[in-house]
Parts: C-alpha cells; structure tokens; sequence
C-alpha cells in the first residue's frame, strides 16, 4: 500500500477499506509513516468525512495501537460513562463510586482539563496524594476489591490516540465528529467494558454548540460501540449553564462530597448522575426497569454506600481522607467575592463558556496542557437559570487568589441575563441508541 | 498569526488575506513551520480553492522566498514560453533559439522529466558536456550575447516551490489548480520576463484531462501573470497523440535538429511552435499582427537563423557541437523494432500516455527524480491520427537497449486504433487572456 493513494482516495470523497486504515495507522504509531502524511489526512478525513464502517475501523485501529483490556479481565463485564465535557461537569466523581456500590464493575479512566472545562483528573488530585497513575497490578486489584477506579490513560494504552490528538491540536482538525468519535471509543472500549453510556452535551459550555451535531456524534459513537460489541446509549443533555454549584477543582469535590454524604444537592447535577448511573444498570441488566434503577442509585447515595466507596477509593488511590472528612481542608483561594445582581427578576440564561472562562482566567484552568493548575479558586453558582433574584442577591461567590479579577463584576453580569419570566430549564434532550 | 487559525480559516472555505498567506509562506520557507502544518494547509486549499486574489499572493510569496529576476536585467524586456507537458513536446527545444534569432530575450527555466513526460532539462543533457546548471555571471553573460538561454532552476531560485512541491508529492495535492497555478508562475515571473506565452495542454498525454480543467487552469495562470504586471496568453492546446514524431531524449533533439535545419517537419510540432513564438513576438509587441510573426518565424527556421542561434547557445552551454552537426552522433539505443499494422484502415486514435509509458518502461523517463535516464531509447513515430494505413506498414520504431520490451507488438497495438474514417487533428483548441 501507499500512503498518498489512501490519502487521495479521502481526499476525493471514496470510502478507505479497512485494511487501508489499519495499514495507515499502525504505520504512523510505529513511525514508518510522517507526521505530514497523517495530517493530509486528517484534514482529508475533516472535509470529506467517514462513514460508520471506516469509523469502527479507525476505533479499532487505533485500540489496536497499544495495551488494552478485555471485560475478562474484570470477571466478564465491566461499565463506564463517558461526558464530552462541559463547565462544573462532575458526574464521574459521584457516578463512579454510586455505580461501584450498586454491583458494577467501573474501569474508569479520565482525561485532563483543557480551555474552559476541567478535568476529573486534575479534580480528584486537588485531593493531596490522590495518584491517578497506577501500576497495572494495583488498578487490577484495586477493581477485584472495589469494583472502581478512576484513573488517567498510560502512555502504551491507545498511544494512536494521544499520537493523533496531538497532530490534530496543531493542524486545525479537532473538530471533527468521525476523528473525536474514533479518539473517545478507541480510548473507552479499550478499559475492556461491556456496556458504556455516554453523556453528548450541547450548549454554550459544550463542544458540540448545537442539538444536531450533538447528535451526529452521539450516533457515530454509538454504532462504533455496538460494531466492537460494547452496549451503548448516548444521551443529550444541555450544557447551558454549569452543572451543580461548583466549577473549579477543590469546590467541585466539595460539591460532590456534600452530595455523596448526604444524597441530596443540586437537582440538575443530581438527577443527571442518577439517570446516568441508572442506564448503566439497565445496560448491564442488573435492572430491567429504568425508574427501579434510579430508586436504587437515590438510595445508595442516602444511605452513605456510595460515600463509603468514594471513602475507600481515596484510601486505595493514596488520597488524604481527612480532605474528603473535612472537606474545609481541601485547597481554597485566600479571597471571596460576592457579585450581586444589578437588577430584579428571573434568571432568563447563565453562559456556562462565560464562567468556565472566567474560572480558567483565575488560574483554575489550562490554555495548553503543561500549564498548572491553581485547585483552590473557581465560582460557586449562587443562582441558575430559572431563580427568582432581588436586586441586591448574590449571583456567584467568586473565590480567587487576586489573579484574573479584572472587571468581575461586569463579566459576572454579563453571563447573566435576567428578565421578566424565567429561562427553560433545559436538562435531557434526547436518547441516541446504536442504529442497528 | 497562529498557523492553525490560518488552517482552519481554509479549511472553512475562507479566502485568506494576503498577509496571511505571506506569514505562512514565509515561516515555513524560513523553517519556522512544520510540514505537517503545510500538509494540512494544502489539503485545505486542495478541497476548498483559492479566489484569483489569494493565488496572486501565494504567487508572490513563494517568488519572493529567494532569489528572483526583473527585466530590467535583460534591459527591460524578456519573454518565455511554458507548457503543462506531454508526450513528445520538444517545443521549448526550438522556439527557444528562434525567439531569441526574432529579437527576445529569453532566460527560460526549465525542469526535469517525471513519469511520462520528458523534462527539456534531460533532452539537452543528451547533448554531451551540455550543462544545465550555470553561474550567474555565466547565465547574464550569455543572455547578454545571444539572448537566450535555458538552464534548470538553481537552489536558491524560488525555495518555496522546491519545499511545497515535495510535500505536496507525498500528500496527494499535487492536482490542485490554485497550487499548480501558483507554482508554475511563481518560476516563470522569477525569471524577470515581460511576456508569457501558456502552452495548457489537455487530453490522454497531458495533465489536464478535460478542456475545462486545462481552460481553469490556464484562467488561473494569466490572471496571476496580470496581477504581476506580465503580459500573459494561454492557448490551450491538443495532447491526444505525441507531438511530432520523436518521443524519447535523443530521439527529439534529432527531430528538433532537422526542423532547425531545414524549417520542415512534422506539421503539428512546427505550426505549434511558430504559433507559441508568434504570440510571443505578438505580446511583446514585435509585431501587432500575429500573421506577420508567424511569417517572420518561418522565415528564421528556413534560412538557419534560428538554427546557428541554437548552435552558438549548445556551444555556449558546453555541448559537443559534433553531435549538433551530425545528429548520428547523439547517445542511441542498441536496437530497433519496427511495429507493424495489422490492419487496414485509417488511425483514429493515438494514445499519447501509452506511448509516454512505454518510453518511461524503455529507461527513457523516471518514476522518482533520482532514476537515470537512457538517452537513447524511445519511439519514432511512422503514422499519426488521420494518416493512411495498410496491414504491414510500419507505426513506430522502437529504439531500445532489450530493457521494458515485453508485450511491445501488443502494447503498440493497443495505443492505436485503426478504424474505416480518419480521426479528427485536434491542435489549438482555444485561447486564454487574462480576466481583466
């Protein structure tokens, strides 16, 4: 085979066979093939797309690239979630450990936060000690005796992956569906799980600006899933305005404590990770009734097994329970800043890309990946879209370190918008099941 | 400027600005940008075009990443003809010499053979001693005394079309108007020329399959030359069949020879390059009536100007003047094949390629740039489109040294199609100025 046939033939729109794919990339992972050759391609792949049988190709391709694990390894079956990453987006802090409680086998591995949203990586390490980097013997025996682990990717696990999004990061080709499909399940089916949900958010804080794209992605991952034998479900959820209360590392582990203690907090981001966890369960067939699942996840979070899982997953990971007992010892930014509103009435809209700039502006987020990360500032959401305010009220508390502070206020206000008659509380927009 | 918002702002379908377009250019020239950032710019601009505006900047940028001429050199004025290539197209070889014998100046630069067409570059080199490559010094000399010289591009000429034309060969955007365009005029308003005359050559032997892709291009071509203040003609012409009868590098310095000598040949070959240089004469405005210069051109082939002009230029250039004045002297193959009809008829069809091909297959062209060339070997052609053939009658000679001779007889036959009517002798096709 020759790299510039492959290459035209993207170029002018045909469909590349399998073998043509897999030749390509197991080329460039083990350096036979140049950095400009893939980028040709890829920017190929960006204009011209792929259909579903080239994308489950390059998914397991790019699974092939490396190490990876089967569900054997974790007994037969195992589950994750997957979010495409929004602002105060900490599902997986709760799902993971509830989903561990309720029976599952939960291989989770997280990315790192980038822009505007965070990371569940750099969230859990704002827990001092917490390591995100297990030996294999550790991660598997840490699954045998919790059923979870959350976890950041080794460098022989997909190394197509990390190869490609680099090369994607410098040449303009990121956004695209059929390349971030291929990028998210390669990295997922490779955890070795059975069953996989996946939470496509769309809105001003997502990746995916509008409700169509959003669900273009979630089809194409689900159909990459069902081709590779991992059930899926996607859903579409709004990413208006932040999840919970918290964005920033430490205040979002708090919100998270605060919720797995008590199994009450913020509807949307309780509700949310209830429903996620639930289609887990239902995938998995531990329940075949959706509403039962849910009613089994609200009490394993009331009564504190879902908190004592979280509890041991610290401990096992080397994290400073007495942070997670206390949470008033996690990191915290020296200064507070209420910003109240200016006006009364409804809040109409809260710009998620708003606050999640704002909070990568104080320090609690990366413009590129080798920037460090200030884990004690961030903004709690003192009122969401749909709140009655009184001119007077505190919108946010902004908690920071004197770093990005210019022109708060105005920047507060501007996210908000507050009118006469509350906003639309948007929350799941639809359900995306594999197309055959 | 960030090179991926340039990338992505193609890849859009955006025009770029100017600026863009020299940032770009020059940071890569200088090194600054990785390949695989221009990898991805050019199957950006491969897939979504470039307005006439951003080819002329383009043009510029790469004409001004190194060493370029003016006229003023040349004492105002010079003129230079090009063509896209095709199979037997020696025309360079005498309208050269006999534009100069005319009057004009002419600094032609000239490349090498690739696949199946021959480079004049490598027709010349079939003249011993004769040397492609000369100084500065030497090259304005020898401008300065004979008006003509034709020597192949030196490294500092133009670097960014070295530099973009080898990735583009391995990233499949070589077939790209805009970036052909922008290459070819890029070195030829390097020159320092006031004139140019296009030769765009389409059908079986040329690079442009489709009048309409050879009528785009040269649209593109003239309009870049206007927007550099060059005056610019393109005729669009025939490459259905070789051009004239020789198709090999010693093969056509001979037929060039005879026509320099005598002022006759085959008919295609001599009007073709009396038409190319009368235009020549016409724009730099030697004449404003195209039928004198035609007149005058005929006149310079019949009675040796153009011939000792061609001399005196090989002797310059350090060729063996022994194998100008007795051609049986050149570089030949060891044997001959005469390839007879087998049929009688009229011939309908010629395919240039195939003859191209099979010279390449002899060892008289390259696959990559870095093959040697057999001078020697090659195809004279007996019958061309519309001539008369009885079963028995000879079609071509094969000039070979027992290399890529296998299936000849049916190769040949395959080339020809031998039919009850005569096909049609298609020459110029049409005529390019430029838009405004």
């Amino acid at each position: 085979m020759r790299a510039t046939d492959i290459i035209a033939k993207k170029r002018d729109g045909k469909a590349l066979s399998g073998g043509e794919i897999r030749w390509f990339i197991n080329q460039y992972v083990a350096e036979a093939l140049p950095d400009y050759q893939m980028a040709a391609l890829l920017m190929a792949v960006f204009l011209k797309g792929m259909n579903g049988g080239e994308q489950a190709a390059l998914t397991d391709a790019m699974l092939h690239s490396g190490r990876s694990y089967k569900p054997e390894v974790f007994g037969g079956s195992a589950a994750d979630k997957h979010s495409t990453g929004g602002v105060g987006d900490k599902v997986s802090l709760i799902l993971a450990p509830l989903a561990a409680a309720a029976g599952l086998k939960v291989p989770m591995t997280s990315g790192r936060g980038l822009g505007h949203t965070g990371g569940t990586l750099d969230k859990l390490e704002s827990i001092s000690g917490f390591r995100t980097r297990l030996s294999d013997e550790e991660f598997l025996a840490q699954m045998d005796e919790l059923g979870v682990a959350m976890i950041g990717q080794s460098p022989d696990f997909v190394p197509a992956d990390m190869k490609m999004y680099r090369l994607r990061d410098v040449t303009a080709t990121v956004e695209s569906i059929p390349l971030i499909a291929a990028s998210i399940m390669s990295k997922k089916i490779g955890e070795g799980i059975s069953s996989l949900v996946l939470d496509v958010k769309t809105g001003s804080g997502a990746f995916m600006k509008s409700l169509e794209d959003a669900r273009r992605l979630a089809g194409a991952m689900v159909d990459i899933g069902a081709a590779h034998g991992v059930r899926c479900r996607a859903l579409l959820t709004a990413m208006d305005q932040p999840l919970g209360r918290a964005v920033g590392h430490s205040l979002e582990i708090l919100e998270c404590i605060e919720i797995l203690r008590t199994g009450e907090g913020m509807a949307d981001l309780l509700d949310l990770t209830v429903e996620l966890t639930a289609q887990m369960l239902f995938l998995e067939g531990k329940y075949t009734d959706l509403g039962q699942g849910r009613e089994v996840c609200r009490g394993l979070l009331s009564d504190g097994s879902a908190y004592q899982r979280f509890r041991r997953m610290v401990r096992a990971q080397g994290g400073d329970l007495a942070m997670v007992d206390e949470p008033s010892r996690l990191p915290r930014a020296e200064r507070r800043e209420v910003i109240r509103a200016g006006t009364s009435g409804f809040v109409r809209r809260l710009d998620a890309l708003a606050i999640g700039k704002l909070v990568q502006g104080l320090g609690g987020g990366r413009a590129v990946i080798t920037d460090s990360i200030d884990y004690g500032v961030g903004v709690w959401i003192e009122r969401k879209i749909g709140d009655r305010v009184k001119e007077g009220d505190p919108l946010v508390t902004v908690h920071h370190n004197g770093r990005g502070v210019e022109g708060l206020e105005r920047r507060v206000a501007d996210a908000y918008e507050i009118g006469e008659a509350p906003g639309p509380r948007r929350a799941i927009l639809g359900q995306v099941d594999p197309s055959t």
